[in-house]
């Protein structure tokens, strides 16, 4: 196991940055998106106005008292001063503006729960720079991005609102998030349960650490999906890798490969070879992150149930290696060119930007350790195992940090959190993410929430004539718990007077 | 309100130091008080090892990757590893070894319990220094002396602990502390509820923050103590100010004070003059702190209810100002002269060694932000008010550091924590602590205990022939509350197998 391996390690962080961050480049066509693609049309207009708040850059020492902006959005259209609660987003790897407008969810409930709806960014994401243009510069000024320094930004922010906003005061805050988000939703009710009575932590996988859970399962549920999806459709994946590596030996098969795949810049050595299967492996992993049951544009713009369609070009895995690839071109076409404007394939292309990835790169070379592994058997993918001493050195030349892959257990308790109270884990199960999250009731008030027809955090999306009942069940059940949340907040409230 | 009465506060502050910490000088005071002055003496020698663990210097960030030795101590002779359990002491402010010889409530039960004892050093006191010599350097050098470092030092020590020594692996954890020590058993169990079952939190004044209470409460209880301890006892220190300042008017007044007061240095102005009411009043707080039943040497070498004996020299408070300052003399001869070796009294000098000191005042001047203030009304004390300004300036001048107000109640929630579960609050109601400290149920898990005949953390010392009924009951009742954790841990255990 050599870099290269790290290397699809850190794609995988990667692609769960994607999932859920900033992206200059997705904002533009997540806006495209919004005015072109939609089937289905979100029947509010998301109506919000940006603020700042001046939060200390070092909430846990003292030795600089330098501050910088952090950003929140405030939607209050139908908050009530009376009975009415606050929904809090704990903005997670990436742009508020694009999270908010991909939590539809909170929007659809706002009514319903009498909600201020607030989106809080992450520190280091978006505009919440705290060294502008030098936040990314070295460990130095990258020393402040953790979770804990989040979780306290968002304490210090909703203690803030509740002081400054008449009405606000005595009004039940409720966590919510998606992904490293969700996480964050989770851990934020763990550590301040005095500033959120509830959260809704969606997708989080908060036990995808150390060995909490088999390091496999995050690539078998990709498998799982694509076994599903279609016949013989995981099979033909598991197949391709050695057709690719035999390809590649032949005399002129890279120059083949090149052509049969379009990519934009030919192979020329055996080191592109891995980066375009680590590639591959990636657009896998994405697809399964996004199956939603309509058209959608989180990470790319995609059809509805995207691996079924992707599946219809892998029926046949016993054909003979290059028809095999040239399938899998088609494959792949159905995630980069959904929009058939695309001209040649370009295997160092991200769907994230770069500031979002810099910042989960940071994240997942300090507490984020998450191992992930395959082997091929219960996989479809190539065998690679987990080493912990390649990552970190990895991490030291990236960052000049050393992963403390222990450190999130210790601090968040790992799988003995069976005293606190008031959170919702809801996973998709075709989510490859579910694997690491908590997907059975762990007290009467710790829930789990499992949705068989969902991709990762589909319940925090907004209501679409296409959701399967699965979700919309989830979504009742959800407000059902938030509402009773609320409640309780009230008469505990009344008692005190 | 200038610099004078900051410094009083600081006293105060120090004086809570001296109140537990480390003093080399205190170290010495207290074995000779071991061999020598204590009539009653501990059933069981205190035998333990001497340990060191290499902890990180940061928890929260990774630019520094350094270590440092944290020392602790632990003592197993009763520990069973069938159903036995761990208690584990949060150290404070000072020496884990003085703390251990004066923490006998955890030896006395160490054999009902079955329980191993872990006396765990605060970084930056003892010998758990970050930097060595240099760690009181500068605010750099400071900058990791938080509590939330300490309660991740204690995790990470237990979680090393259940790691290496067989049979520690599956046994509940509980934290207990006094005082500071106190304050950090209770927080270890709201923030860390996965790592210790429960919290005996001893004279914790955990609401001594922000306005939770008022902050004339402390200088309030300190009187109400001399004003039970003898007649007119509390009015002849409130008369004692004035006089104090007609006297040092007068011509040969700073040295007829000097003379009568027996003091080392003689007065020369009027800064010396309030250098002397500051000290005269550590003194009345010190002794209110240590106002136990029988002869002890916890700040000083004391007899038997201390105050009691100060208050047979001031029952006449309409005495002329000259006879007045004699009685007090005669008062402040019980504190500092129990032995009746010392020659003059030093103004100059504070209970503590400078290292414990030195830690403290930084906390104070950093998270541990205790407001104080007097009105020589409902306290014997002359009037000084809070003023935050003039308290954030001298820190200023102190340490190059601001105080955070507001940051530990946004951190550990203030008064809003009834979502925790399994802390028993212990104050003494002789303790001038116990007015910012939980005296009141606030659920069935987190109770609280009220010594009406304790001084300071009385219920965490040695069983004592001259203990007072009320103490021995707390004791027991704590007994009973840790005894259920364990039993439900076991409980929770056996489930899960």
């Amino acid at each position: 196991m050599g870099r290269r391996s790290l290397l699809l390690l850190l794609l995988v962080f990667l692609t769960h940055g994607a999932a859920t961050p900033v992206p200059p480049a997705l904002r533009a066509l997540s806006n495209l998106h919004m005015s072109t693609s939609f089937k289905y049309r979100p029947t509010v207009a998301l109506e919000y106005s940006i603020h700042y708040i001046q939060q200390k850059v070092d909430h846990f020492g003292f030795n600089t008292d330098k501050t910088f902006k952090q950003r929140y959005l405030i939607a209050d259209k139908h908050w009530k001063k009376d009975g009415g609660s606050i929904l809090f987003y704990t903005g997670n790897e990436g742009d508020i503006i694009w999270f908010c407008n991909n939590t539809g969810f909170m929007w659809d409930v706002a009514e319903e729960l009498k909600a201020m709806l607030v989106f809080a960014e992450h520190r280091y994401y978006g505009e919440s720079l705290p060294f502008g243009s030098n936040s990314f510069k070295d460990s130095k000024h990258l020393n402040f991005l953790t979770s804990e320094q989040a979780l306290a930004d968002f304490a210090k922010l909703i203690k803030y609102l509740k002081r400054t906003i008449p009405g606000a005061k005595n009004q039940p805050v409720i966590a919510l998030g998606g992904s490293y988000g969700g996480m964050l939703a989770a851990w934020f009710r763990m550590k301040y349960p005095h500033i959120v009575v509830g959260a809704l932590a969606s997708s989080a996988p908060i036990w995808q650490f150390e060995n909490i859970v088999p390091c496999g399962v995050f690539m078998k549920a990709v498998t799982t999906d694509f076994r599903k999806s279609g016949p013989n459709c995981s099979e033909s994946i598991h197949r391709s890798w050695d057709a690719i590596s035999r390809l590649a030996k032949k005399g002129t098969g890279l120059r083949w490969l090149s052509e049969a795949l379009h990519l934009c810049t030919p192979l020329t050595n055996s080191q592109d070879v891995q980066h375009l299967k680590d590639w591959i492996s990636e657009t896998w992993v994405n697809l399964a992150m996004v199956d939603y049951p309509y058209e959608s544009n989180f990470l790319q713009p995609l059809p509805a149930w995207p691996i079924k369609v992707v599946c219809q070009y892998l029926k046949n895995p016993s054909v003979s290696d290059s028809l095999l690839l040239q399938n899998i071109f088609q494959a792949l076409n159905v995630y980069y060119n959904y929009s058939g404007q695309v001209r040649c394939l370009n295997i160092s292309e991200t769907a994230t930007s770069s500031l979002g990835a810099q910042g989960w790169s940071y994240q997942a070379c300090t507490e984020m350790v998450m191992p992930f592994c395959s082997n091929g058997i219960d996989d479809m993918f190539e065998p690679r195992s987990w080493n912990l001493k390649d990552y970190s050195d990895e991490c030291f030349k990236l960052w000049g940090v050393r992963p403390r892959p222990s450190w999130i257990t210790t601090m968040y308790g790992g799988k003995n959190i069976s005293s606190h109270t008031n959170i919702i884990f809801s996973n998709g199960e075709l989510d490859p993410w579910s694997g690491g999250g908590v997907t059975k009731n762990i007290t009467d008030t710790l829930v789990a929430i499992v949705i068989p027809d969902g991709a990762h955090h589909l319940d925090l999306r907004a209501n679409n004539a296409f959701d399967p009942t699965s979700v919309l069940l989830a979504r009742s059940l959800e407000v059902r718990y938030m509402k009773q949340w609320i409640k309780d907040f009230y008469a505990s409230l009344g008692k005190k007077h």
